[in-house]
């Protein structure tokens, strides 16, 4: 049985997981780098040991830095987080090999699903729906072949790539081939490897994920569905579940499938399967996580479930203990991401000094951070401060809430993405749960600080007509897993606006 | 349509109702006294206006003043929170012959459940269980006879009474009279009014009560039960929901009296039944509160339902949404009552200024309170700063996290209960789920600060034998009502005590 716990991360996360820990009984072990002597993360653990400079390379990144701490202090098992080594196959093997739990799959799931080709094989084998295209290095005899096969656009991908890198998007024949030289000649300088692979490109995607458990048993089960699509720089800031795009026999399919996957490469632990879903419903895996994500909590919101704790049961050893039938959705999660960054210059990292911080109370909401008054947010790391999470009965509840929240949460010190989610929960095409990955992009203009008046005034004119409608419906509280809420049970969002004092 | 509502009260409930407000769109106005120019139920409502002196005489329970700022700020409702005006049935009746909505049951209902004998009465009327005893003026003739029906120890109090005045505990039929004078004599000095009745005195009750709302249109439900039975000088510190003692027939048995008590009398709006159960699970009536709760929290992490929003729902002559067969309690809740007090001193209160807060956080937890850094607590009010609800899926996981959460929650500047707090959730009695209005009583030494060694001490020798038995239980999240935990399913309290850093 796990008696201690050593977390190889920082910030939110690494509080996240301990406070789990502590509720277990379990100690915990922090690991720091020099930049991080004054954070929580340190004075929440138990232990807490410096392994290195700011630099990630040189501490949170540093395998053999953060093996020996585990080591040193006795730690029955690691847990890795997300991000950092999270995904890192060799680091899970080696804590194997030097007898210490790794809390995540095996080092052969993570192989498997790190390299993007060999999941998709993998998946295509498991009959998961995978975006048409190759599921292998694409030799130029078959380019034109392919791509009229599956139906332009497509995009063509560096097997190695990630982060924009080696990718090319392709709407007219003609371009193809000279597409194809360009992506290859840059995965070949990026990744030193110049395979690439083609695919459909999906016009309007959301972006939805499931998250599922598996156990050394041969146990899998799924816990729904997270929408994702709100995303700047390719980085999520708000998600939802359950999703308001989906019907609820494509979430049933969606999470049949997920486990199908899971179970197909024998998987150990919580991970989430991403896939691309179309305007028609029709869903694609996109990637396998096999790590806790960030957005976990909107999860264990709706299910009443601490993802954390059942990851440590699994790494006991045990059985599964949630059983598929007794899962159900309840209510609506939303969850924001707030960060040190500003949003008026392209979501630069602001670092610096919180003075004060004045966390939300009350009813439905949940704050997941690490920060605390006076503390200094280092320049190495990610922005991301905590997590805004709030949980109502239906969607529209926790539309309201959040906005509530989002208007009671005040950081000041440094600048902060506050105003901007709370523009976001303003947005015609959020508040309709109708919104697409091109969200942020297309609603640009609006979210911009002084796009916010225009913004107000038509979305006044439009729910002014339907207060009464809301006002006077008995609306209650639902158990069901989808709200896909129309336009017209929208509430006097703008009308309150100008009245708020907080 | 409700469209703007006066709270009629100030601090943490304050703070509670207008949350709920803003997230409906209801504008929300504060009064205050002039000691709470910087309390935050001031500045976080839309408008606020002053109504007097420090002194709830000249404010909080100021009718008129009351009245005319509803009237100035045309205000549709007064909501009253709970205390102060909240079972005033003239304030009641002022407000609807003013035309505004009294957010609360009729002044009838709250007449007919203020005074003891004529709320027993109508009890009685209605079949519902009562303690035995007599429901009018007892006459020294009858003394005897009745005393004998009903067996000793029996209790005679002042029909007119409260705070223990006027009110005598008789163990021996020779004290009888004695006893029966002096309560008398003081009862007329106290009330002016010497009228007394006897009830049977039960030894060691639980204090449960059954949460219940009612519609203008004759729908009454109950939403289960509050254990509440930790009590200093008569006033509750902790409560939980399920309640640990009780079985799930008991439940079902007192949530139907409830639903038959409060339509007896017509009841509309929110309001609770209180009820001594004996060791044989016996209950019997207390009280009727005509009002919100403190710890109405717990209900609706359990139920997840926003009591405010369902009163305000009922004031608009709506009926219920809720339906008595789609309620569940899910999981368990707790809540510790955050006092700025004395606990080794009486409990005395500690007003002062609030110098820093550093508020807990994370899964499974709710924070309600109204206070800040830099604010000076007022000598005239309430000693509550707040309240701290905890939500997990079974008893056991509740209380670690509260323990956890107490933990976390850090307040300087002036004395609180957080510490005793804490050594409640160490306390046997408690762990264990069994314990009465005396526990506090019972377990006085063990919960003062010097009395925790001896304590701790004894726990880890009982609970070390069944850490394995914990660790290795395969304990699923639980949507059964009652956890009625054995000791053999504590977990290592004792054990991680020494570790915590944070």
């Amino acid at each position: 049985m796990i008696q201690k716990i050593l977390i190889a991360n920082r910030g939110e996360i690494a509080v996240r997981v301990m406070r789990t820990c502590k509720e277990m009984g379990i100690r915990t072990v922090a690991v720091y780098s020099e930049a991080d002597r004054t954070s929580r993360h340190v004075s929440y653990a138990d232990e807490a040991v410096c392994i290195g400079l700011a630099s990630s390379q040189e501490s949170y990144l540093n395998a053999d830095k953060i093996i020996k701490a585990a080591k040193q202090f006795k730690a029955d098992a690691i847990h890795p987080g997300y991000g950092f080594l999270s995904e890192n196959a060799d680091f899970a093997r080696r804590c194997k090999e030097e007898g210490i739990i790794f809390i995540g799959p095996s080092a052969e799931s993570i192989e498997a699903m790190g390299d993007k080709i060999s999941a998709r094989r993998q998946m295509i084998k498991a009959k998961v729906p995978v975006v048409p295209g190759t599921s292998e290095d694409l030799k130029p005899r078959d380019l034109f072949r392919v791509c009229r096969r599956i139906g332009l656009p497509v995009i063509i991908k560096a097997t190695a790539g990630g982060g924009g890198k080696g990718m090319r998007l392709v709407y007219e024949e003609k371009q193809l081939y000279e597409a194809y030289e360009a992506a290859k000649s840059e995965a070949r300088a990026s990744f030193g490897n110049d395979s690439v692979y083609i695919e459909k490109y999906i016009e309007s995607p959301h972006h939805i994920e499931i998250q599922f458990l598996g156990d050394a048993h041969g146990n899998v089960i799924h816990l729904f569905d997270r929408e994702c699509s709100v995303q700047r720089r390719h980085q999520k800031i708000v998600e939802e579940s359950p999703s308001p795009f989906i019907d609820d026999k494509t979430r049933q399919a969606m999470g049949a499938i997920a486990v199908k996957a899971a179970r197909s490469i024998g998987y150990v632990g919580a991970g989430t399967i991403e896939f691309l879903v179309d305007g028609d419903m029709n869903f694609y895996f996109l990637e396998m996580n096999t790590r806790l994500q960030v957005e976990h909590p909107i999860t264990e919101e709706v299910l009443g479930v601490d993802l954390v704790k059942e990851q440590i049961h699994i790494a006991n050893g045990k059985k599964l203990r949630l059983r598929q039938k007794h899962l159900h959705q309840r209510g609506h999660a939303i969850e924001c991401r707030i960060c040190a960054e500003d949003p008026e210059n392209n979501f630069a990292p602001s670092p610096g000094i919180i003075r004060h911080i004045q966390t939300p109370e009350g009813i439905g909401v949940r704050v997941d951070s690490f920060i605390y008054d006076g503390y200094e947010i280092p320049v190495y790391y990610d922005s991301m401060l905590g997590k805004l999470i709030v949980w109502a009965t239906s969607r529209i509840y926790a539309l309201e809430r959040m906005r509530r929240v989002l208007y009671e949460y005040k950081i000041t010190g440094v600048k902060t993405n506050i105003d901007y989610l709370r523009r976001i929960m303003d947005t015609r095409d959020f508040v309709k749960g109708n919104y697409t990955t091109h969200f942020i992009e297309d609603n640009s203009k609006k979210l911009q600080e002084s796009g916010g008046n225009d913004n107000e005034i038509e979305d006044m004119a439009i729910i002014a007509a339907y207060i009464d409608h809301i006002v006077n419906s008995n609306d209650a509280p639902s158990s069901s897993p989808a709200d896909n809420l129309p336009i017209s049970r929208w509430r006097a969002f703008g009308k309150q606006k100008g009245v708020l004092r907080i």
